[in-house]
């Protein structure tokens, strides 16, 4: 006989992931997790997406972090609707905390929920927020082997975004080696080549992003 | 009432981590636990500390990963022994994981184990491994605001590393604001900036370790 530990906590999340997933189709709403390792550069990406993408949607943004609420700051001084949550020690978010983000949110005025998870390889990687996509973010200076030790984000994720490629001359990155590493694990997802901070490669994401959310928004 | 329920797990856990730390006082042994964020430069940190301290020290390291053994390969190239745990998905190293590893090391023929942790900024934080020190790596293109978000592993390292500062030119990092915060969090923890890289810095590390270690190993 197997006791299956993590079926009555993963079960839960995952009906109240439903239950996410229906209200926001509900609103035409489409909803964003995005998962990365501390400073690979997600709210830097969120931002510059923000800019891309306001005048064709209606953005939301839900940040996600073990203490303080500076990212959220940074997404309300853009002049968007922020929703922080402090998990309080615990590394990925659950469809519980994104339930409360999204009932603080106007969803009726919304287009696009974006949701930066915390910053981990690991943890986000079980927990179903009711999402209609993931995209994981690599930086640069990680380094080309993160699909072999962490291969579980780079599977769950529909897009892989390589960021900070204007500091691929600094650091000794293969990125073929990266690519051929990401497509055993994932022979789907676009690996989306950009810098959030030249900006360099980020019509390729945006463009991704909109068409995804074009699907589900009216 | 209040159940506490990570007592069980953690009690277990602080158990055989006494365990570990008592075999590892019966022989002498130095044991680091080496955290950071996935890419910040533990293996490569290790790498260098082998080569300043081989000489010093009879080392062996322990590599904890979620799949494969790439690290350990490249600390077995360097002609030190390595074991390689891989956790399967658990986003930490365990005391129970780190009491199979040593019965795989020759304790007698060692002075100093360095364990690399998982690599993740929240999880290792809470698991006693046994060890005798443990010590952060942040790399600067993670960004100084760190120490906001990822508190509690600041607090529990006994010595921080600012890895990577070769790249300082390249970001946007201020390393005063980046001490302030871990002021705040841990008094005592020295700030030991460097590059694993170019070596620059290393001398103020490896001069820490190494007197740490010398007050074990006799």
């Amino acid at each position: 006989m197997e006791i299956k530990l993590d079926e009555p906590i993963l079960g839960y999340n995952n009906r109240l992931a439903e239950r996410n997933r229906a209200l926001l189709a509900e609103h035409q709403v489409f909803m964003l997790n995005v998962m990365a390792s501390p400073g690979a550069g997600k709210t830097s990406l969120i931002l510059a997406t923000i800019e891309a993408l306001r005048q064709q949607f209606a953005l939301a943004v839900i940040e996600g972090d073990i203490a303080s609420d500076v990212d959220a700051q940074k997404i309300k001084a853009a002049g968007i609707p922020a929703v922080q949550i402090n998990t309080g020690g615990a590394c990925h978010l659950e469809a519980a905390m994104i339930e409360r983000a999204l009932a603080a949110l106007d969803l009726k005025a919304l287009d696009l929920v974006i949701v930066e998870n915390v910053g981990n390889l690991v943890c986000p990687t079980d927990f179903d927020l009711g999402e209609n996509a993931r995209v994981m973010i690599l930086s640069v200076p990680e380094g080309d082997d993160k699909p072999l030790k962490y291969p579980g984000i780079f599977e769950a994720a529909q897009a892989i975004v390589l960021n900070k490629v204007d500091t691929l001359p600094v650091f000794d990155f293969d990125s073929d080696r990266f690519a051929a590493s990401v497509r055993a694990l994932n022979p789907n997802a676009p690996i989306l080549s950009l810098s959030s901070k030249t900006l360099e490669g980020l019509d390729g994401w945006v463009s991704w992003l909109a068409k995804q959310a074009t699907c589900v928004v009216a």
